[in-house]
């Protein structure tokens, strides 16, 4: 076996840890558990590849896929941050940077610059393809939570003014999704999902 | 809300079930119990991307994704066959082939034959792209019971012949992870994982 086959193969297997970091959405059908990183990565890039057409810019989706699929694997080392702990993630930037380059750096030199530069940006969120990725992952949570009679909101104790605030960004990657996003907020907070 | 997108994101909602659908794979870490088709989903796209350079044939990262990404989709209704169940696998086809036409029946459509149309490119495997992307759907549960003390073979009495039938498909994808793959089952018929 060659040694970037090998170097490869190492990080596969590293990343089945990524299927014990919990979330704080819980799935929504048969088991009542938390959702795990690696399923909501799926999902969100699931939902990108059907999508797609909603973004305000056109995007690369196979750019937008790849991102998707890796942008949770530095919790691996650093866990997941609930999105409406603002202490915590602040904390988190420096955590993850160190993963990224700790897993990516497993990889042959070439191959790590190029997904280390992908991951970063998505991280930094200025381009159309990486503003379309991060609207889904801050979606795709609500529905979820949405359709659950918004427990996790509920468990957290999460306000209507944070979905607002923390959510925002959702409008930057697509106008059409926000809004979308913004009905279920109100009715959220009218179902008393969302504290007022 | 425009009735394409209230389309697909009902579909989006019904694909948190592929959480609940349980593989005969162990996940190696933390938590002792079975793999899900979402995480699974999620863990072979990724090696996908990571190990592209392997294909025989030049493929379309794009296609080879979004056929991982979905290939398992059709569990929902139907339920996850265990590879080395041959009777089951059989009738398992039809289901499968019912599963697919309601779940992408669900989308606008000419996006339901797209999508279609890439869930039957995988599941015939003639092409190129599907021939990679069905080589790492075979290899990589081989490489969890590997690392796994060969569990899942154990649990289910799987024989070194029974591995070398059903994984030998891996060559068609990629000869070089067929030359890894047999190395496997050597020395995990050595360690006794897999009978004699």
């Amino acid at each position: 076996m060659n040694s970037r086959m090998q170097q490869q193969l190492q990080l596969v297997l590293e990343l089945d840890r990524l299927k014990s970091i919990l979330r704080r959405t819980r799935i929504q059908c048969a088991d009542d558990r938390l959702e795990n990183s690696a399923e909501h990565s799926w999902h969100v890039a699931m939902m990108a590849l059907l999508m797609q057409e909603h973004a305000n810019e056109p995007v690369d989706i196979e750019r937008v896929l790849k991102m998707l699929l890796m942008h949770d694997v530095v919790e691996i080392d650093a866990g997941d941050t609930f999105v409406y702990d603002a202490a915590a993630s602040a904390q988190q930037k420096e955590k993850e940077m160190a993963a990224a380059k700790r897993l990516f750096g497993m990889l042959p030199k070439e191959q790590e610059e190029e997904l280390f530069a992908l991951w970063c940006e998505f991280e930094n969120t200025q381009t159309a393809d990486a503003k379309f990725a991060k609207a889904l992952d801050r979606l795709i949570p609500m529905m979820l939570n949405f359709n659950n009679q918004g427990i996790g909101w509920r468990e957290n104790g999460v306000t209507r003014q944070q979905a607002l605030t923390v959510n925002r960004r959702i409008d930057e990657g697509s106008h059409t999704l926000w809004e979308y996003a913004q009905q279920m907020i109100e009715q959220a907070t009218e179902n008393g999902w969302l504290k007022a």
